[in-house]
């Protein structure tokens, strides 16, 4: 998959899986995210396992793949984290009112802000 | 989610993700696989991406989620990876035998195995 498709493939969904490396080894966690402006925004809760997530380089996860498991695609984004939930910029405050996870507004929750440095892609059958 | 219930999670599917940590950061590849005695176990061609999955600590996922991401579960696996590929122990002999990737069958592949050290699972909604 080009670059191109891999980053439509990123914007066309709201769920992946996030890994990332924690003392003992690494961690993957299932989450909804945005892509905007290419970067990834995942919005958690407070006190959630995402609110460990060490601001560094961390891989994130989308795919799509048929039943059978004998076709589908994956593309994988890595980049650096950022907590951006109380980054004063514009483009932090823009980001933290997307409306991604609904269920948690209200809540004082962390947002984090991957920039895509690389992608990657691949189809499979 | 128990413990029971996360290893029965595991042998109920067939189909998940493994992080792993790289020297420039952590990585996500989407697998299948087979849990058998507490392990995971997962073929792979050679010159794949999984030939690089290093033999230390590896976390591996599965969940289902519903098509509106509102619920689902998520098991988290983590534990010590081994290339079985040329092991000649009887139980890395069976584990190489598995009918779980056929496609792969007289391929030349990897076999790894990831004997699982603890789980942990969440259901939401």
């Amino acid at each position: 998959m080009t670059e191109t498709q891999c980053r439509e493939a990123l914007s066309g969904h709201s769920y992946g899986r996030l890994a990332f490396a924690l003392e003992d080894g690494p961690t993957i966690l299932p989450v909804n995210y945005a892509y905007v402006e290419g970067a990834i925004v995942i919005r958690t809760a407070s006190g959630s396992k995402l609110a460990s997530v060490p601001m560094t380089t961390v891989a994130f996860e989308v795919d799509e793949i048929a039943p059978d498991h004998m076709s589908g695609w994956s593309v994988l984004a890595r980049g650096h984290a950022f907590d951006i939930t109380t980054a004063i910029d514009e483009l932090s405050e823009t980001l933290r009112e997307l409306p991604f996870m609904p269920w948690l507004h209200g809540e004082k929750g962390h947002v984090i802000k991957i920039n895509v440095r690389e992608v990657s892609g691949r189809q499979f059958s």
